[in-house]
């Protein structure tokens, strides 16, 4: 029987809606002492999180994830109880199977297995895990990475076990992600009769042509490693109800997942200049909820591709599509990050479930990338 | 003591609201049928209507108008009590005093004066009263309108006692209304997460530059009679309230007020062509609430403005503008209408109130119009 496989279901019976954490943290915290890391759980609010570390040479290479997983919506609907793990046709289902319970499994047998192999292995290798990555993500990595920083505990490389694979695990490495920046843009009219127009103003009217230029707009071609930044709007209402009233506002909510083309303050300023543009009377309050971030090739890209190539065989695709990650709160910090995880399907959706070969192949591919960079420094150093 | 004042009081009493009648047909049935009146009362689902009718000859004048009135809102924010008619300071306070049990009152005591005074006058005289204009106005006045038409009575004048009047009772009249055309416009597009907006179409986006077209279209320059056709948007809604997701469709409610310069076809084609122009995916359902009609000078439109030149002095005003009213459902039948009433300044507000001279006024206004169409038929004939 698989070990990755069975620390999975261990995992998958604990029902871990974010933000709780189920004994999941303290089920790691014992196997992680065993093997020699200095365990620490870390309180934010009603957020549990855990740093651990073994060693405490450079570089520190870190595992980040989370134990908590998204709703399972109706029960019903599952094939089986999402908290019961159920193999079938070699999958492996329960909420978690990919996101991201599976990758902690395959982690915590990766470093077994590495320090049994190499108990006196080069840097240090740590666990960053929260509860609070599918919430509002203000109670756990952030903060565990502004406790670190505070006492000057900086990562070098950092393996974010999200599930990152396309069609079998490892064909897609995400090495970056996209900026994301909303706004809640209110434009003002002023309210009234639709049969006496000239007394009012319509901010339906004012607003369309402002949002069909912010729509058209190419705000740039992207790059080598980000596609073109996206402008959407995701919510727009404005009425009474009644057919017979204009309406006094307008809210319109949009966000942008940009690339590293553009700044924050520049995308702010561009969509300013178009609203002005068109005359409109407006309030805007913009929420940044990621910079963009990239780690180019270097020690952890190549040693993480040279890993997937020697398990596997396969070439692996650098990717920097998607939603946000905790990488967002990590590369700041000047670390380089890749997320490396199981195929990303069935994700959040009802019926989640991995392949449980590919489980495999993915705690060799970590225990692989541990040798690479800690088992053999040759040509990787600390940065 | 005015007796126009005392009718006033009498039906303000009765809290009519949409779609009750509470007495006031029954009371005005017992003083028509007094002077001489035929009275019917229809009833459809569950609205109550009259048509009353005093003569058999041609020309057949109506006075047409509504019992039923708005509800009154909080009644905490009038200064008396909404079904309690107070004077005060030369005003009658009191819901339906403008809005138009003022008008039933003044037609009332006109016509009860114009038959003392002629009791063999030339023609009919006619009352259609509904309890269903401020409502849905599905079962009232279309609908009697139909049972006359269907027997092969026709209306050749009709007076509406609307409140048409803007400073003083007389110095508006309106000689037509505004066609009113509405629809439901739903854009479809795809949903999906904005971090993948190449699998997602986003219909606000399509949406935006169409609707700016619309807003912005010349739909015609309206003539001597009409303003120009107007085109608002009253609502549009779209998102599911998440700030991460692309919505699948988007509701867009608007509503032409258009002139007799364009049809009901016109505008349906039009605005189809610019929505197909935009490449757009979408229904539309539309609804007419009304065709706008017109009742150029001639012998109702002259001896309205004569009867109100004779009592007050002054010149009216000729007007299409502002909403819909039951003309629309009675010019079509080729009656000649127009609406004459109090001054519409605290209609569907609270502490409505109507000014009790310009009451007397209005009486006097009626009854002049009644002599100068049935009491004289010099240079006055039937259509």
């Amino acid at each position: 029987m698989s070990r990755t496989l069975d620390y999975a279901k261990e995992l998958i019976r604990r029902p871990s809606v974010t933000p709780e954490d189920e004994g999941c943290q303290d089920w790691m915290i014992e196997k992680l002492e065993a093997l020699g890391f200095r365990c620490e759980t870390l309180w934010f609010e009603e957020v549990r999180n855990l740093w651990a570390r073994r060693g405490d040479a450079g570089p520190l290479f870190v595992f980040a994830g989370h134990t908590d997983v998204v709703p399972t919506g109706a029960v019903r609907q599952w094939r089986h109880d999402p908290f019961v793990p159920t193999e079938e046709n070699g999958q492996l289902y329960g909420r978690g199977a990919a996101d991201m319970k599976g990758s902690i499994a395959a982690m915590m047998v990766a470093v077994e297995d590495f320090v049994a192999a190499h108990p006196d292995h080069a840097g240090s290798i740590g666990f960053l895990i929260t509860a609070d990555e599918e919430g509002p993500s203000v109670n756990g990595t952030v903060k565990v990475v502004e406790a670190l920083q505070a006492r000057g505990e900086a990562i070098d490389y950092c393996l974010v076990g999200e599930p990152s694979s396309t069609d079998t695990v490892g064909d897609v490495i995400k090495n970056g992600r996209r900026g994301s920046l909303g706004a809640v843009l209110t434009v003002n009219g002023v309210q009234g009769h639709v049969a006496y127009p000239h007394l009012a103003r319509n901010p339906v009217h004012d607003a369309a042509p402002a949002l069909a230029e912010l729509a058209a707009t190419e705000w740039d071609r992207g790059n080598d490693f980000f596609p073109a930044t996206s402008f959407q709007i995701s919510n727009i209402n404005a009425g009474t109800g009644a057919t017979n009233v204009i309406p006094g506002t307008c809210e319109v909510v949009f966000n942008f997942r940009f690339s590293t083309e553009l700044t924050e303050e520049e995308l702010r300023r561009r969509t300013e200049a178009v609203l002005d543009k068109h005359g409109l009377d407006y309030q805007i309050e913009w929420k940044l909820s990621g910079q963009p971030f990239l780690t180019d090739r270097g020690a952890l890209v190549d040693a993480t591709v040279a890993a997937i190539r020697d398990v596997t065989g396969r070439d692996t695709e650098l990717s920097t599509a998607g939603g946000t990650s905790d990488g967002r709160f990590i590369a700041p910090t000047g670390a380089q990050v890749v997320e490396l995880g199981p195929v990303n399907a069935t994700i959040h959706k009802v019926d989640e479930h991995t392949d449980i070969a590919n489980l495999d192949t993915l705690t060799h591919i970590y225990h692989r990338l541990l040798q690479n960079l800690l088992g053999n420094l040759l040509g990787v150093g600390p940065r």
